[in-house]
C-alpha cells in the first residue's frame, strides 16, 4: 500500500509535517508514506486547466492516481483548510466526472498551537472531500492541540497520549482502507 | 465610499466576475468599487510573511486596508471557498491581533452552473471572516443558480429578476457598510 | 434489507415525507422501508438518559438497532438541519461508545420550497453523522429545488427529471448499503 | 438592558448553565439575565405554528421580542447544536418576514468535557444566526474546553483564566449589544 501524504503548511518547520512524519513512523510493514509538496502547484485558474495541464498539476493528479490512499497532515487557518491545500484539491477534483479523488480512501490528522487543534478545519476538509466524493475513514477526530508543546526540537513526537493515540489512528486507517478500496 | 472587490475565479470569462461588473453598476453615485485580482498573490508560506511581504501582497493588504469595504463574488469549488480566495484571505488574515480584515463590512454575491447558486461556499465564507471578525452584511444570501442563463454574450445580468435582486442588495449593504463603519 | 426512513418535518403534508414515499417505491423488492415518526420523542435531557429510557426513545434505538440502513429525508431550517431530527439523533447517539448509529449506512434526500433544495442542511446533517461514524451514501447530493412543483395533490412525484433522479439515487444506495454493511 | 440566556442542555447540573450563572455575575450595574428554560418547548411542527402558538412558544416569542440582547451557553453535540435549542430557534424563526430573532445582538459561550470547547458547535450555530439575521458578537470564540475542571462542585468558576476569559468577553459584548442595537 502506498499512501499520499500533503501538508496544508509550507512551512519549513511546519508542525503538521512534523505529525505526517510521525504517522509515517507508525506505518505497519509493506505500506509506504510519499509526501507530495503543493509549493510548486499554481493558483488554479479553468483557463489553464484544459487537456495538457501546468507541469506541477500533471505531478499532482499522477501521484494522486498511483496512490492507495491520501492522508492529509494540516494546520487550521481561519477556521477553515488553508488555501494552499484547497488549492491543490480543486486542481485534482477536476474533470467532477473522472477526479482521481473519486472514491480514494483519505484520513485526516491536524495539530494547532491552539487548544481546538483543527477541529473546524476537519469539518470543511470533510464537506469538500464529499463533494468529491473521497472516502474519509469513519473515526474519532485526530487532534493535537497545543501541537507545539508534543513535538521536540527535532520534530519527534514526545507526547506520550498523543504518540498513543497517533498509532492507533494509523493502525486504524490502513486496516480501513485496505478494505475500503476493495468495494 | 470605497469598495474592494473580490473574485474567487480567475477565468477571464468567470460568470462572477461579470456578476461583479453588474454589481458596480448599481453603485449609487459617490461609491466606486475597485478590483483585486489574486492571480499574483503566491501560495502563503509562513516563512514568507515577515515584516517584508511578496509584493503582491502588500498590495493586498494595502487595498484592503485602504478600502471601506470589501465585496466577493465567488464560484463555489466542491462545496467551499475556491483555494485561491481563500489563500489571499490567508495573507490578509495576519498576523491576527491586526489584521486588515478586522471589523471591514464585507457583502457576498455568488452564482453557479448548478442550482445551489453557492450556498455551501457563502456558509464556508462565513465561517472564515468570522475568524478575521470581518462584519458580513446580515441579509438573506444572494444567489445566482445557473448564472450562464442570467447573462448575455457581453456579460451582462439580463435575467430580470436576478438583476432586480442584485440592486436591492447591494443598496442594502451600501448604507449597511455606511452606517457599521462607524461602529 | 429493511431500511429506516426519517422525516424532518412533522407536518402531515410534509414534502419531504411525501419524497420518502416516493424513494419507497424505487426500492428493489426484497428491500422495504419502514418509516419512524419522531413525533413522541422527547427533547433530549441527559438526566433522563440512564439504563431505562423513555418509552419512544428505547422504541427509537430498538428501531435503528434492528434496520440495516438509513434514509433521512428532510427539509432545511434555517440553514441547518431541523431541531426535531438532530433532537432524535442526540439520542441515537448516546452512549458514543455504543451508539445504535455507529458504522450504519444512511443515505440523504432533501427538498426545500426555495432554490437551494436543503444542501446547507446536508452538510451539517453529514458532519453530525460523521460524529457518529454513521457511513454516508458517498454520492452527489440528491437535492429537489421548488419540491412543491414537484409533487402532485396526491403527493405523487410527477416530475421526470426528479423522478429519474431519486431512482438512481436510491438503486445506487440500496447496491452500496448492501456492500458496505459487510465491513 | 436585558439579556436573555438560553442553554442548550437541560441537565439539572448542566455546565453551560452554570456559564451561564457565571456570565452573569460578570455582568455591569443595569444589566439584567434572565434565563429561559427550553424543556416546555415543544417539537416545531408547522401545523401547530399557526397565528395561535403553543403557550411555551407563545412564551419564548414574547421573551425574545421583549429583550434587548441573547445569550446562548450550550453544550456540542455531535459536532453540532443540541437538537433542544436548534427547536426552540426553529420555532422563533417564523414567520421567516417577521422573525423576533431579526438583528437581535448575540453572544455565544460554550464548555465542553473534551478539549474542542465547542468550536464545531459554534460554527452551525452561527450559521443558523446568519439565516435568522440575528447579529452576533463579532470576537474571538469564548470556548471553556475540560469545563469539568473550571468548575467547582458549587458551580463556581474557579480556573482563574477562563474566569477572566469570560468577563472580557462579556463586557466586550455588552458594550457591543448596546451600540448595534441602534443601527
Amino acid at each position: 500500500m502506498n499512501i499520499l501524504g500533503f501538508c496544508g503548511s509550507l512551512r519549513k518547520e511546519s508542525f503538521n509535517r512534523k505529525l505526517l512524519r510521525s504517522a509515517e513512523k507508525c506505518l505497519p510493514e509493506g505500506v509506504r508514506l510519499e509526501y507530495f509538496d503543493c509549493c510548486d502547484v499554481p493558483l488554479y485558474n479553468g483557463d489553464l486547466d484544459g487537456e495538457r495541464k501546468p507541469e506541477p498539476v500533471a505531478r499532482l493528479l499522477e501521484s494522486i492516481r498511483n496512490c492507495d490512499a491520501l492522508l492529509f497532515a494540516t494546520p487550521e487557518y481561519n477556521y477553515s483548510i488553508p488555501g494552499v491545500l484547497k488549492n491543490a484539491i480543486d486542481w485534482a477534483s477536476r474533470p467532477a466526472y473522472a477526479s482521481v479523488l473519486v472514491h480514494k480512501p483519505a484520513g485526516i490528522i491536524s495539530g494547532s498551537i491552539g487548544l481546538v487543534g483543527g477541529a473546524r478545519m476537519q469539518s470543511h476538509l470533510k464537506q469538500v472531500l464529499s463533494s468529491t466524493m473521497t472516502r474519509v475513514y469513519p473515526s474519532p477526530e485526530f487532534l493535537v492541540p497545543q501541537v507545539q508543546d508534543k513535538l521536540d526540537a527535532q520534530g519527534k513526537l514526545v507526547d506520550a497520549d498523543t504518540a498513543g493515540r497517533l498509532k492507533k489512528y494509523i493502525s486504524g486507517f490502513v486496516i480501513w482502507a485496505g478494505r475500503v478500496s476493495v468495494l
